[in-house]
């Protein structure tokens, strides 16, 4: 009862997370927990913005439900501007250059702010979890997401493009991208990789995985890789060694760059914890340049998983109005 | 006159580069102009630090030339730690963990500051030349040294070894690097790179670099393959074509990462200019994530050449003095 | 007149290739001279197999055009088993383990003798062209077909799949093929290698291949590759640099295991002659383990072109009759 | 005694290896069994060839024990040429172009044959041992030596330097080889591949190898990665698994292109057995184009290890003097 007074009258904080088959929209308390949520359906990438943003509007309503918002903070997947205004490019939303930060605010009569998923998952793990000061926060996902954090602040670049590792050739000659190069990271270290390397066996060797996806390597998705190496499937053991080696390696390129304190690892795949980081530890140690002369950053799982956009979204948010 | 009675009472600020085979000292002005040089060459790796440190002194105490000494500003081939105190590993001279800063403070009483190499033409290049705001400089020389500028400050890392792109795996099971790992940037993009892929050629392909060296393919240096480049010799345009191309796929996996504003490239094989940048910038463009989002940045040549190390060592000794 | 009577008691000996988009029967000489052809459209792939030996049947007899066959020598574009009896499997046919051999040998009252298309292109070679002794013959069309020819004879191997040179791995990690590996010969040296490597330049860099296919990369197709190499278009040049050099890759590497007297390429991409031999030889030279020890075999164009399977099938054929 | 006298009448049949290190002479019956040996340190490269050729002779007649000699087979570690002539070039061995077969024979007053050892183990193979039919033979020693079989003869090739498998490129841009190319198979797979992986570890990982060789890389030789191995020590089963994998590549790019009944391996590495084999199989299985319209060829381990060569140059000796 007490409550129910008190959010009538207590502005709220919303973090919304607009990915490419979902919008997730939700109440984050100041520790970063989330409170109360609602999802809607992304309405795909052919369709009006309209419709895109009528979702949102859906979803942030819901959460507020009826109480006043102090602010939004929008992690969209997707590039997004310098200055936090726009989304210039998103593979799976409508959005293409539109001025999403402004037009959002005005049409919910309170202050937005925006940033790519990766950033504001880092935002998430600076202000309650594993990113503190010079900080790696890499996003395995169906592809790679990024993004570096140098002094507690996400540097975000002369585009605001900084932390796109995901596209770092790493093959030359290699394996076809999205993106019309070869040879990206993401090829050979996300879900896409764990799951492709997983489906070239089916028909080879011997595995639990065939019967997983009855024998159709189309049907065989990145928890069925999971649930198996944890079984114990040699199959599955060696796609999250290739997996894991292939981010040790990366990430030794990226600390040979950077030299951070830490390296944060969070995403979907990142649940298979173990199973995934430490073949990327060792691959780190024995990649990483000068390694008896340093300290090696530790890799750790990051502490937010699926809500990690929605946490940061509302950090980004609460900071814009607090300072 | 006026100026030697100047000199008398004004004191100096000295920039130091201690290379693998020379010692520079020079007296640098508040322009960047360097107004005298000393030099000796460098003792060797095995020798005791005391001649080394006795090398450095000669060549201090020869350009002060009786002045008293404002501050000295130290540029070390080696990995400098975090706090700029010590060298704590160089492959071609004799410190090891030395607590070099503070012992020849003393020896010279007078103020002293440390970076590596590659971060002191960095700050040369912040101060005077083509690095401002958020960049990348690249230092081609016998390997790759690099450094990391964000907002206009030299980004060291927590054990001060950012910037060792080099060492950044580009190759899988690729060219051994001295380093123990295989298939490191500067195998394919240095110095070093440029002249093996030239000698590679010789005896198997016609070409003027056979005449330049006598047919002994151990004699062939960089030099000569820029002099050959430019006289039209087909080897040495593709040395260079080759170098170049791996330069740009290199910083475009760099600018993937941090998305910089200006990119500066330095060092001994960055006077080929056109020759070596040309390529670079076809390949960052034709390898760069989303370059149609966004501004590819641009590829230039560094202002300072070989004295780009004392600049960058004055740069900082005066900034350790003035604030 | 003279000539049709002749004709009348005269049998004839027929090539016949079926590849996967056309089915040509040929009749041909001792010489190896075409004399007569009939052509009819592929089936396809999913249709049933009396469907495309209809078509078989029809263009056999429009060339025999009344006469008695003596033979007919089928090339077909897929494995055939070691005894020359059956096609196993053929992406673009129907046929799928058929005892194709003796099926048509009964429907057409006569001799049928069958291979696959590149080594039927060898015979050819072997008997009017290029191939004499130890060779091998080597067909770039849209992937790699091949042959071995030892002491003047093709050599079929254990399961009559000697000479699947295209699927030799050049690229660890490299492109996906279509035969579940990556990396393969094929996918960096073949007409879809050409265009792609074409393809993927387009709204890169200027070239008149853009105008060629009206911008829409899919439209591009090797035959505009070669016209625009040969104005001196430099993507173009640069597409044939890069499949060519692959090319003498790997035939270094096939060098390297039989030691041939002679390498023999046909194939549509061969029609770009010096375009595509020329990096091939130059890479020949450089790659090939004991250069200097040994005589490097001539890299030849074939003599064949398009009919290089009907003239093949036929030389089969009649030796099959003649003995 | 009656062997005494049996011994002073009947003539005979010797091979000889001529390796880099030791020369072995063997007397080697019908059977493929070796009954007295006599060896020899091999003088030098650097030294006049008669120093050589006396070691030889010491060794032949030694095993001849003053009984006639019909044959002599010598197995020579080099390029020899297309007639059995002459050794024309061999890294460790001082003929450069000499007539070896014919000035022996004259010295000895009997019928010489020679031939390269690689060939010479698969003689050895096909009379005796695993290589019947159709076969490839392939020998890991430091490097790797190989020999095509077709038709139980052993094709020599225009120059007598078919069977060169270990120059093959299987990594662009890979290993330098002593050849002068980067990237050859033998850099993968060989001796001198599993000792290098091995060493590359030593200081990163927790290994037995360490104590093994005190430490120091370089001690590291490859019977103590085959020890370690099969004491479970990880790195070198590591090792071993790379080795493997990459021997079953390599193996699949030769049965693509020749296809052959069966694959032997010898040579000192096939002395790990299954360590080796196990992984080369499923390698191939796994990288063999059509491998499930097949039949993959088995992986054998070859019969003879350090006596294949005196043993095969007995063969081709008697053959000489059987016909």
């Amino acid at each position: 009862m007490g409550r129910a007074s008190a959010r009538a009258t207590e502005p709220v904080v919303l973090g919304v997370d607009v990915g490419g088959t979902k919008v997730l929209a939700a109440e984050v308390d100041t520790a970063g927990r989330v409170l109360a949520t609602a999802a809607r359906s992304t309405p795909g990438r052919r369709v009006e913005v309209g419709l895109l943003e009528a979702a949102l509007t859906e979803a942030v309503l819901e959460v507020a439900d009826g109480r006043p918002i102090a602010a939004v903070g929008l992690a969209a997947a997707g590039f997004v501007d310098r200055e936090g205004e726009r989304v210039m490019f998103a593979p799976h939303l409508p959005w293409r250059g539109e001025a999403v930060r402004d037009r959002l605010a005005e049409r919910w009569g309170t202050t937005v702010v925006l940033d790519n998923d990766a950033n504001c998952a880092a935002h998430a793990e600076i202000a309650h979890g594993e990113a503190g000061g010079d900080a790696l926060v890499i996003t395995l996902g169906t592809g790679i997401g990024g993004a570096v954090v140098i002094g507690g602040r996400v540097h975000r670049g002369r585009n605001g493009m900084a932390g796109e590792f995901g596209h770092m050739q790493v093959v030359p000659d290699g394996l076809p991208c999205e993106c019309g190069n070869r040879g990206c990271w993401e090829q050979y270290s996300s879900g896409n990789a764990l799951t492709r390397f997983a489906r070239e066996r089916i028909g080879h060797e011997r595995t639990s995985l065939e019967r997983m996806c009855g024998g159709i390597p189309e049907r065989l998705v990145g928890p069925m890789v999971t649930d198996a190496a944890r079984d114990g499937d040699a199959v599955a053991l060696q796609a999250f060694a290739s997996v894991g080696d292939w981010l040790g390696v990366g990430i030794a390129n990226l600390v040979a760059a950077f030299d951070p304190e830490v390296v944060v690892v969070g995403g979907g795949v990142s649940a298979a914890d173990a199973l995934l980081l430490d073949p990327a530890r060792a691959a780190l140690t024995r990649a990483l340049v000068g390694a008896s002369h340093r300290r090696v950053p530790p890799v750790r799982r990051a502490r937010f998983g699926p809500e990690a956009g929605v946490v940061g979204g509302a950090v980004l948010a609460r900071r814009a109005i607090v300072g």
